[in-house]
């Protein structure tokens, strides 16, 4: 055993100890409630920089929630690596549905349960602590270290957005590191070379000046919710496909070895996620294969909707105003302000009659396609080589990390997405968790990153 | 001035304080929190008939909330009056949009805001107070009284449709009179001729067993909010129409009159209307005039949709479970039990696959058309003529009054449906009110309309 496993090996507990400590920090950024939190769980993150050993560690005050910066630059001649994390969480509710409180780690089942115990303090700690022990073992870093950790990255990223553009120098590297990403099975090693982009928005429907009575106004009075039905049935069809005028025509063709892969589904993941989901069948466009459908095409999802009567027994009002937040996956080169005005002309038109439409564009972030053959790729592939014992497979993730896209534009370099996470983790639900595992494996496998990178 | 007005005149301000402390209960009979209030709100009631000098009044015990019955039996020879309200009140959700607290009752402008003010504190009040005058004046009143009040009107009203099926003997009697209406305008006096009945039903869409992220699961999940969005589309469309199989076969002819009265809209209602709500178009079936549209056809409506999140700023969920409010208003003729049966095979005819729908009969009530001949509806024309100064005119109503159709089916006797409201009165929604002229002119007219049928 080598001096680095063997340190992994002995503190392994006191990882964990680490995760919990931040895990237990309710840093939820799109709640203003919050914000003193968000703001400790920055701090935390900080601390841990400077226990490890970075020279230069900061809390970047921004227009929102702070930026967790640290560096350590002491390999002459050796590459530079920017690593990307966040520590901000989603909101939990439906609380009830949480086995137990979202924010008191618990273990189970080998599992840490907590909301962020994946997304994505789990998977940041594991890179502060791969960091930490090549520290501890050589009393150096392999390679020059920047980290730039965010608190904003489910309320939209806008901060480290600003940052980055309007400060790219002090962000020079060779390569950009994110762990936020999934792998098919705790057995199967996966590199994600593609993202999709994402605008979120919401509808507003205004019908009336007041909430109406459907007893007296029912049968000439404008009905928002229904209005929303009628507008939300025209966008997508039964059949997954999306009427946004124009939303498919910049598509990029699959390479075809993609496309193969998709077809052939080697691992059954396919049928592993309807499993997963507990359903009689997939939906969606038939004409495309279901790992296309979640990583490489567009799609459209409404995430809730407000106005009217949600409470216990009957209450027949007709609703003044209704709102519906919904959101559209972006394959790269379906660029998100462009598809964002083809989607608000698409309401428009759907509207009808006798009700006001606005809609709004609360963020958006673009997609990515990573090159296979960039010597981090390269690093990254061995690493996971060598702690899992077999070749990773490589994947588009239909999810959105819009920092991703950012990197590559304005800092002009490769851009690694190596995570740890599970299908099963319940991110952005209730009983979000980890894998013990995989956490620990993660932390081997990113020093091995950082070692042959050297 | 007669005995009677002088000495409704002279207590205008008690009465009135009567009246607001009743309104202080918040009697919400949905909301199983409010079960005391709901309770203390009969015997309010109970202990101001008592005091009226009812020689007989009872709290009486149900499977929900309880029932409150009065009478006084001491004309012999002259007809016997049921009289019905009900003193349970709405939900007051969105609570922030009220001006003042819900339950303290506050005087602007000749109103009275409070949560039950018009629906139905204020105007099953203003019978107590016609009795109480009566009694004071002359000791006795011109003919037989029974008072039934429910506490469940807005809940379903289960337990008294219960009891009057059960218990009908005790409540023998020559009319009923229900003070639950409205009529156009503080001067134009109106007497309901026909009530539509409603059924209020729960659409349950489930689709995978958990919640998911659309990153991961978009393009190959069900999406229950998707689904409700296809299923209300598809059962009413943007022109009003509504596609449940076999609904308007049985739907019977208007009388021409009716159609006529419709038509020309001698009293410019439908604009009333359409300038109140704030909206440049009604909206509905463009074939019917709107007077018909909210009176005498079906109509359907959508009260509220849960499921996934609706809170501030971004959350990427796919629900695994939405449920939507729905409800439909039926003209007579149309029978409750047989319309869900047909609404409950469209929206399942009407769900998209890959989901798995649930449909609930919240409760329901028939609808009914009112013969003008009778000699209660007589004395009650009469008597709105002598306060108001004019001839009523006779209109339908399209809210639902369940317990109408009850005491018709079940104790045949003509029901008079004569109410003080105003279109303006907030029914169900915020800043609820009710005109302090309507409660004192319902006052002298329905102790007129005693006076009258003796």
């Amino acid at each position: 055993m080598t001096q680095l496993e063997t340190y992994i090996t002995e503190h392994e507990e006191r990882f964990l100890d680490d995760l919990k400590g931040w895990l237990r920090i309710p840093s939820i950024s799109t709640l203003p409630e919050h914000a003193g939190d968000v703001r400790a769980a920055a701090e935390y993150a900080a601390r841990d920089l400077q226990r490890i050993g970075f020279d230069k560690v900061e809390v970047i005050a921004t227009q929102g929630h702070p930026l967790v910066y640290g560096e350590w630059l002491n390999a002459p001649g050796k590459p530079t690596v920017l690593i990307y994390g966040h520590y901000d969480v989603q909101p939990v509710d439906p609380v009830e549905l949480w086995d137990t409180p979202p924010f008191e780690p618990t273990i189970r089942n080998g599992n840490i349960y907590c909301r962020g115990a994946c997304d994505d303090k789990g998977q940041t700690m594991l890179v502060f602590k791969a960091l930490e022990s090549l520290m501890a073992v050589d009393g150096k870093l392999p390679v020059n270290v920047k980290v730039l950790i965010e608190g904003e990255e489910e309320a939209g990223g806008e901060s480290i957005e600003h940052y980055v553009r309007t400060t790219p120098e002090p962000l020079g590297c060779d390569a950009a590191f994110i762990c936020d990403t999934h792998m098919p099975g705790p057995e199967t090693p996966a590199l994600i070379t593609g993202l999709r982009g994402i605008i979120y928005t919401e509808v507003e429907v205004q019908g009336a000046r007041r909430d109406l009575h459907s007893g007296t106004y029912g049968g000439i009075a404008p009905n928002p919710l229904h209005a929303l039905a009628i507008i939300i049935s025209k966008l997508k069809d039964e059949q997954g496909h999306i009427h946004i005028p124009g939303l498919y025509d910049k598509l990029r063709p699959a390479a075809q070895v993609e496309r193969d892969f998709w077809e052939k589904d080697p691992l059954n993941f396919a049928e592993a996620l309807r499993e997963e989901m507990g359903v009689s069948q997939l939906v969606g466009e038939v004409e495309h294969p279901p790992l296309e459908r979640i990583s490489a095409r567009p799609t459209l999802e409404v995430h809730g909707i407000a106005g009217g009567f949600i409470g216990e027994g009957a209450k027949t009002v007709i609703p003044a105003v209704a709102k519906a937040k919904i959101s559209l996956r972006l394959p790269p080169d379906l660029i998100s302000k462009e598809i964002f005005r083809l989607f608000e002309k698409a309401v428009h038109n759907a509207a009808p009659e006798g009700v006001n439409v606005t809609v709004r564009n609360l963020h958006g972030g673009e997609g990515l396609v990573v090159d296979l053959d960039n010597p981090a790729m390269v690093a990254a592939t061995q690493a996971l080589k060598e702690t899992y014992g077999k070749e990773p497979i490589y994947l588009r993730e239909g999810g959105s990390i819009p920092v991703a896209a950012l990197f590559n534009e304005i800092l002009h370099v490769p851009v690694v997405l190596m995570g740890f996470g599970l299908p099963d983790d319940n991110l952005h639900a209730p009983n979000e968790k980890y894998s013990l595992a995989q956490f620990y494996r993660g932390i081997r496998t990113v020093a091995r990153f950082l070692q042959n990178l050297a």
